[in-house]
């Protein structure tokens, strides 16, 4: 959880607006890709020069200009010179530790994501910032990372289905949108198959192990919640700010996101209230059954207890003791014992504590 | 729970607005059914293609259109194209994972509903979800499967009984979703009694079976909070709604279901409570029961330890042990006995231990 | 609990508007009262027909017709013709399950409340619906069952005391109001001093009844919590409400009764806040006391334990034990106790386990 | 706490408005004190009839009637007429279990605050009304007893300190709560100082009677909260509050006076953290103590019990037992009982038990 | 805790507005410095009478006038007297106990903040009172002692690096308030820090001492969410605040200190939720750990009690008792002994309680 503030901690004591890059460099040189499309046609390639995407900028024609890769500050510099972005701006787009967050300026609009991905190999949810400036006519996205989650839109613009070619700017940013917020259903996919493991394993073998699972799905949870519940206020700023960056037609797409990004706050909370219970069941069913366990065996010892007494007894030296002469002092001895356990089991069922 | 994201899995990275199937398919055959009436006639029928239904809408009239099955995309679309519906909400109609939600159109209206059912069988609550699509002299209904709560609704048509042949679409709109909510007070009737139960149960046969059930009506209770608490806002959006497909006559009745909306939430919240405090109740109930065993059975142990080694002493083979000659040592050592267990109840009971 | 859901299963699936009384029939005979006064002159009589109490509606004089008993369906619709009172609020007249609210309508303002007693015979709190329906000089009263907490104001415009026999219809709404409220001071009376005795009993002998009260206290703060809340919102509208029901001077006298219902809820939710700290103190102390019963026990056990070994070992009959034939050998078993149980005790004092 | 609820029954079914004192009387003799002064002058003395104090009232000076003692009845109607004083606004002065409010009139603004008081001998929080009527150019206070925390603003005055006798009534008014708030301060000090006992004494000798010190702090945060927590909208009333009650510069001190009032709300809810922080640590100590005491000691008896098993067993008489006749088998046992000893610690030992 | 109430104690009963030192005196001298720049220019020097400052206002230029310690009364009404500050401002700054809050005045904006610092000495976090005083061309800036976490941002001044030398009073005000900020992420990453070592010795070695430590974090995290809180409200009024103190490009920037404040915010809420998660997982696994000892103990003691019973049966003295004659007694004595462990022993397993 401090891997998030030594990050942050960079940037503490600099210039506001001075562009450093904060946060974990994954990736070695920076990638530029482009996408250029009208309803007929498509342009799709990778660049060397930033100036070659943003040259292709034309009214009626919608380009993608995405960049893998945030720590090369010459490049930022350049995009915000050449697109009038606010050094704020950019300095954002460069903390990879932002809370994601959505801003109208004059020009643009900036919103910042977190796209996560489950890592299978770590078994981990694994998150990388995503920053979306909206332009006229160009949409530029910021990744940490090459990889995501956004070639079911490429595939999209590619065979020119759905309406991703005919309309503009605003609703592929609406389908970038709309693909990360479909993609924490995966992760709470993910979550839920984890409790529903969790819960079987409380019902057949509730051992110690569960408590470190438990521990680990809370911890997923927490986060995924302080990720997921500023994407309702930034999506409701986009449905009702007022600037003409989306279409009425955009906007109605955008409501639909709304509507997941509240199932998903709304899933997580029940997962949360799910959870607290399983772990009050964990609890509760560990401490029965060690209640169990001590209550039997302590019968046990209690019932020998008395008649190990009674066989000390006969055991001592004494010169005189007329039971041991007696002839029959031995089967009353055991007589007594059989009553003396017979009594207890007696009374302890009838305490129904056996 | 990973159910519902389960099939919620399948739209992820399809474009939006396309129509897919969401959900579980519950019926083989799609089946519609159409109820066209006035204050005066009504015609009630089983139709084969939609157009039937679709043709009979007529100013001064009701059409309810009830489609049973919302798997074939085919029908959606031939809907949609007449009626003139946007394919995001189609949409929703297909995707049977939907938060329940209210959005008003230009042309129509669309609620979203979860119709809860009591499965005796299973003995768990089975949901279903309903749309509602209130257009101009029509209202078109789709649900997941056949059978539903609205038998009392198509009998009060039928029979001319109430305001319901007299008033139009909206009423009948209103009618349907009141069925629905007054529909949750059997689900919750039936919690009720099983909260009865279990309080039953925890003050007669406190055993480790209690905490599953427990546990169980506490996913209930989630589950049941999950599909109402949107109701809320469902309901008062209708109310506060300025376009005109509710009449001031309608809107006074969804004052009234909005009035049970509220009560069923007030009632699943005193639940809650009511559960958390049985919870409580039955683990102190163990936690005392236990402690009261594990108290007597100590005491009874613990009174004969000390005895116990007075005997082991005189069991001791020393060749000078005086004692063991005395003629009224072993007497003497039964009355050393007596005031050791005396000695110590009477300090037990003195401590309030016993 | 499920009482509750029992009755409120009659209405579901019927028409809504449909008069069918829900609840328990708590009379036999429905019982109609009326008084009719000026600040100078008063009727009070029991009339066998709704007319007779109807007819005396005049404007300047005040009409207060109470009705005991809200099964008589006829009457009802008798009641709501001559008065012009909508279907819906006859409807919430007659089902005695409502949760407490108020209503504009044109013509008159319905007010929904429960009215508290407490039942000394079953100790327990009885709860009667009692709905207010003012319109124009008259005031018609709602009740289930004879007996009310209304004698204090009846005895006011008897004896011509106070404002009342110069004021309206609404300042006799808001006197009955304010009877209501200020009895469930007394009920919280009641409360307190469950509460205070649970506290002294505690103090004094915290044994396993105590729970059950514990319990029992939380129910009864749950069910009052469902009947106040919903009364804050309930006077607020009334205070805001914009129509002519109530006079300026009544009005000043309502925000009384607000601060009163204010001061209800605080003290619900205090008591609530000091019954949780209650249970978390008897759960400690109940768990304190055990425990140190446990440590004392166990030490006293764990005393005997090594000395009945070291008695064990001379109790053993191997041939060659030198100790056995030492002149001494006896004495130094003894002193060898002694300095083990010494030595113990001074283990566990110092480490303040004793 | 129902000594509160016992007081408030006093007026239950009482016509409203009607003059009844409500609570303990605190003084046998209600005490009229007046101060009245301009800038330059200041008259101070007792009174006998409260019309001596009213006389004194004339454009631009300041009267501060000061009555202690609220049970006399006639005296209250008399002010009441003399100064035009709504009933409802007497009957609250008389109900010394008011709620913290204020309330603006036309002609006089009312508020209603609870003077607290630390009374070491009693090592409790006492409770006092003050009622505060702010009219033209004088202000009446009336306090339950006397004793007051005002004698420092006495003493402003006197000395002609300060702005305050250059000022009006509304500085005054805001002088007395200023002097009520502030000493909420000294109350939270004190119950600062008992929680930093309470960490104290967990930290050095946790044992049973620190329970009861945590529930007496709860009770009295809990008690502080609901006195205060009125407070925060009183006093933002006052802020907002559009008559001419108070000047602008006056206003300005006001904003001072709810700064103080949410930085005492926020050190409650701060102690409400912390001792509930604490309650959690005492809590987990004692159970920790516990169950060291109990392991150590178990350990004890389970490393005794096989030896003296093995005692018993060469205890045994049987004819035939060939180990007793050895020459070794003495010394021989020794070695079992040693090696059993030295392998269950060794065992204990390794699985961090011990 | 009680240290803050002591404090502000010293105030309780002075007249509002008097100037009096609250809070503990850092520093023997009062200590001015002052720094006076435009974007060409630049003066830095210490200072001995505040005229010399306070001389430099002029039109254009930028002047910060800081001052160390705020116990110099004399000095506080002088600088008051010459910037019309109101006395109410300067109780505030001389009350080194404050809220954080932000307050607009005619001629000045006034904002009290904490600035915290990780004192790595005492292990804890130190907070010092910092208030500003935005007027025309002038920054009056207040600390309770020397040091503080300007100096990057006087290291910009100097070098006149950044936009700080070109832009006015209001964007230093910034700049000095998000140094403040900054810094909180240092504390919280120290939080962050110990909250890991918290759950790593948790996992390998959970002993009593870690209780304290999780304490430890608690009340820090309380303390530092009682300081962050209020910023949210500061900040906010700031940016919405209507008269003309901030430029609208400086509003840019306090935008940007915002989104850093809800990220403290976030994170402290996050802190709390992982916190009291690791307490939960400290204490189950302590619980569990103490059962799984208790559980192998008592199974030990169990197995041995019977057989000691019977070993102590055949050290009996009873003359008549056959089996102690048989040639095979013995043997079969060891038989029944070790069928009586492994029959307990398969028991315990078949239970899963081994």
């Amino acid at each position: 959880m401090s891997r998030f503030t030594h990050r942050a901690l960079k940037k503490v004591g600099s210039s506001p607006g001075t562009l450093v890059h904060v946060g974990e460099r994954k990736l070695d040189k920076v990638r530029l890709s482009v996408m250029h499309y009208t309803a007929d046609s498509l342009t799709e390639r990778t660049i060397d020069e930033v100036e070659e995407g943003l040259d292709l900028v034309k009214e009626g024609t919608t380009t993608w200009l995405n960049i893998d890769g945030t720590h090369d500050v010459a490049l930022m510099e350049n995009i915000g010179r050449r697109q009038g972005i606010h050094p704020l701006t950019l300095e954002d787009v460069l903390n990879t530790t932002q809370r994601p967050k959505s801003e109208v300026f004059d020009d643009y609009l900036f919103v910042v994501l977190k796209m996560l991905r489950y890592d299978t190999d770590e078994e981990s949810i694994a998150s990388e910032q995503i920053s979306l400036i909206l332009g006229e006519n160009i949409l530029i996205s910021f990744q940490e990372a090459a990889g995501d989650v956004f070639e079911p839109v490429r595939e999209r613009i590619r065979k020119g289905k759905g309406r991703i070619r005919g309309f503009g700017c605003d609703y592929l940013t609406y389908a970038l949108i709309d693909a990360i917020v479909d993609h924490y259903f995966v992760i709470l996919d993910h979550v839920g198959r984890r409790l529903e493991q969790l819960e079987e394993g409380i019902d057949n073998h509730p051992d110690a192990g569960l408590l470190d699972e438990i521990h680990a799905v809370r911890r997923e949870l927490i986060y995924l919640r302080k990720q997921v519940w500023p994407l309702r206020d930034i999506i409701s700023l986009l449905l009702k700010e007022e600037s003409s960056f989306f279409s009425d037609t955009t906007r109605l797409f955008i409501r639909d996101v709304y509507d997941h990004t509240i199932q998903t706050i709304d899933t997580i909370e029940s997962f949360r209230d799910i959870l607290s219970g399983l772990q009050d069941l964990y609890l509760s069913i560990i401490s029965n059954r060690m209640n169990e366990v001590m209550k039997v065996l302590t019968v046990i010892a209690t019932i020998f207890i008395p008649v190990t007494f009674i066989a000390g007894i006969y055991g001592m030296n004494f010169t005189h003791m007329p039971e041991l002469e007696w002839r029959w002092g031995y089967p009353l001895f055991w007589i007594v014992v059989v009553a003396v356990v017979v009594g207890m089991i007696f009374f302890f069922r009838k305490k129904r504590w056996l």
